[in-house]
């Protein structure tokens, strides 16, 4: 694409030779020859001076030395992400159809426009809706639906009776419905399975990493919201309920029965105990524990996890321990010096 | 079914009308009509009040207000259990023996009534005794054996020589065999892989979660023991041997050659260091980390794990801090006074 | 293998029946007749005594009792990996070529030796090196290329455009290329995916165990350098750059972009927050969360990592908050006692 063309779909305006033909974007220190790279930090202006990359998408009130030819946008970031969407170029799908080499259950009802790719099982009273893509090597569970415009990559499975919402994405080796983790105990210590009768219920524009688990109900449902978004190897337990917009980064863990309110953030390696309720809008640092009910709004850090501004309190007390120490044998001198002087 | 024949069944005594139909179980929250539900905990005595369920099994003492037909029960929380298999509908298994589309070479020995699903591959020497499933796109390495009545679910993958047991369980994407992390470190860092050669050896009454990992031995093998119940996305090393009735709740990983005695108890995301021997009947707190040998019956917690009084004084202390600063600058004013009357 | 015959393969002198049939390797403890174990740590010369091995290899001073054979090395654990490789049965590779029941595109560019298991998706214009091996079940996505002399097992996926490079295993149900975690969210906290258009990028030597996740970058490339080994279930995030010879044990995350110096060791359950420089040569501490640039050679451990010899007083001194609370209440009191006399 010629660089005049690029600019004027990121609605920019360049300096310098616009004939020049741009074939990919890169960032500012891995680009070469033909691509072009952005600057949106003022941070890392002094990397432009050193690049290789044929165009830079600036701000407009960039000053700063560059070899490259200037794009200059209103926002660099926005800018550079609708450039690099141009010179994309997406997988191609599976055929619209079933793969001959898919087996699929004669009753399964597919809407217009469905993938099934090579080797996906597809068992029977299946209900896939428009458009809905299965990379390959899916397993899809008696029973189960999936809903309009969804695509789940290779080696996804879900087990039966699963509902999935519209829009879904599904990355690959994702589980939906496996048992959740239930055993009564005897005397001995010998556990006994509590059947999982449950199912999960997975609402529209939810986007679910790779690896990830998400256990069926013990009975009633395993709830995702709208608009969640799950990162990779997160692990959700049987009967949790997790509200709309709610986001759990990679390797977060929720247990058993515990609900969450719309918009919480769990950040990385996080987890929170069963059977509590935590609120809307609430953050919970990475690595942190939560084990107590959280109301609206909170943010928590630590394991256990406490209000972020108490855990830091006690962490800076921590680092001080140490000079405490010195203080106080201090302290113990000049009291024994007091009591020295009192008796004559 | 009929509302009086489901008490029969469940042992209980029922107060209204016999003859409503009920079609499914729900939480006392979510159940609609032809549902029942119940309450096994008084604490949500007042939940009953508003529910939408027709009937609910209460205890025989219960006295509070429901507009459910009641169904009074020695256990509410096992009859309820028990009234929801009733409604259970399980997913079809696969026909009995080998799908026209599963990959199985010609020297495997199977039980009556054994059922390999489509697309799965069972590779050479393999044997699978009576009754169990393979349900689909599974793989069953070289000479590995699986014992009579075992389920596993898609997307299951065995490497060569492993031994499981009977009545095994093992969900979706979960992985068992694969090499241990082990390397030799020349001077500059460079690693070189010392060979993976023993296996895993799973006892009978096993049940192992989704995308989980279980490592095969340096030589030798990886133990786990009778009636050992494993989470998902949980990590077992080399060499790892867990006794008898051990539970390891999600996320935990056991590094290598760590021994661990019957019935201890890993809670979710904690973890245990290699080469160490861990007692029976040990709980370890969730996220913690073991570090060092720990006696039988022990508690820890905290990472790295103490005994766990011991954690939760550390924890209050620790939270007393400031106040604890703010007495030791308040003695200290008090000296300096003391010391300034000395001088006369 | 004649015990004489053994001994010369391992350099060893045996002392007693050279004739004795050895066929199989095994732990001190485990090993029983026909087997040969070894003792390397003097600390275990007790179990010697009681073995049921056939033959035990030593050290050439050793002196203490063992009814077995002896073999004397001068290195007893390396002579002992030696022994056990000489009775590894390996499972038999697919054949040559591509298994009948893959689905392979046209187009493909498979080396000399290539061998494609049953069951595998190879999409269009992948190329894959000579002799490398597709054990069953794998997908590979299109456009990527695997280098020589590789190993993919059972149910490995990897995404479109992901290069991988020479002599790399990759164990069953790890995931290479999925997309990064990245959205844009608005004032309602809706998030908007971000187009995760970059690859991923694996340089040759490497090593990545099952069911682990490395994401594609968002745009240019998420990268594993030469000779890096990662463990089980290890989470790689969009755009991490990984050194040379890194080794990211189980269970460890790596947030986005963040880099990382040559043969710096993350221990299991540790983790990176996002954007950081961390040195080469860095050693982070088990359960360790880095939250900050770290230098070279550092050595890290706690949440949120600090240097380990600060962290061990923190917590030596954390242990002794209950004593130091005491000493504090003495000094009151004998400061009590001082005001008191002071007063006439």
């Amino acid at each position: 694409m010629k660089l005049s063309e690029l600019a004027a779909k990121i609605e920019g305006v360049f300096s310098g030779d616009g004939t020049i033909n741009i074939h990919g974007v890169a960032g500012i220190r891995e680009a070469g020859g033909g691509e072009i790279s952005f600057i949106a930090n003022p941070r890392y202006a002094s990397e432009a001076a050193l690049t290789q990359a044929s165009a830079v998408i600036v701000s407009e009130d960039w000053n700063s030395d560059c070899p490259a030819v200037l794009i200059r946008v209103k926002n660099p970031d926005a800018a550079f992400a609708k450039a690099a969407t141009l010179f994309y170029v997406p997988a191609p799908l599976p055929a619209i159809g079933v793969h001959p080499s898919a087996v699929v259950a004669q009753d399964v009802q597919l809407g217009d426009g469905v993938r099934i790719g090579p080797l996906c099982v597809v068992e029977s009273g299946v209900k896939i809706g428009a458009r809905t893509v299965l990379v390959a090597n899916c397993y899809i569970g008696y029973r189960s639906e999936i809903g309009e415009d969804s695509l789940l990559y290779p080696q996804v499975s879900l087990r039966e009776f699963v509902k999935i919402g519209k829009r879904a994405i599904l990355h690959n080796g994702t589980v939906v419905g496996s048992d959740g983790f239930g055993y009564s105990v005897d005397g001995n210590g010998v556990r006994t399975k509590i059947q999982q009768i449950g199912t999960v219920e997975i609402g529209d524009d939810v986007e679910i990493g790779a690896n990830t688990t998400i256990d069926r109900a013990r009975f009633g449902k395993t709830r995702i919201g709208n608009g969640v978004k799950i990162d990779n190897l997160v692990q959700v337990a049987h009967n949790a309920v997790l509200g709309d917009h709610v986001v759990l980064v990679a390797q977060v863990a929720i247990a058993g029965s515990t609900t969450i309110g719309e918009k919480t953030i769990f950040a990385g390696q996080s987890g929170a105990a069963g059977h509590l309720k935590i609120g809307s809008g609430v953050i919970v640092g990475a690595g942190s524990g939560v084990t107590k009910d959280t109301p609206d709004g909170a943010y928590v850090m630590g394991m256990p996890a406490i209000p972020a501004a108490k855990m830091k309190r006690n962490h800076a007390g921590l680092m001080l321990l140490p000079k405490l120490k010195e203080r106080l044998a201090a302290l113990d001198l000049r009291v024994c010096k007091l009591e020295e002087n009192k008796q004559p």
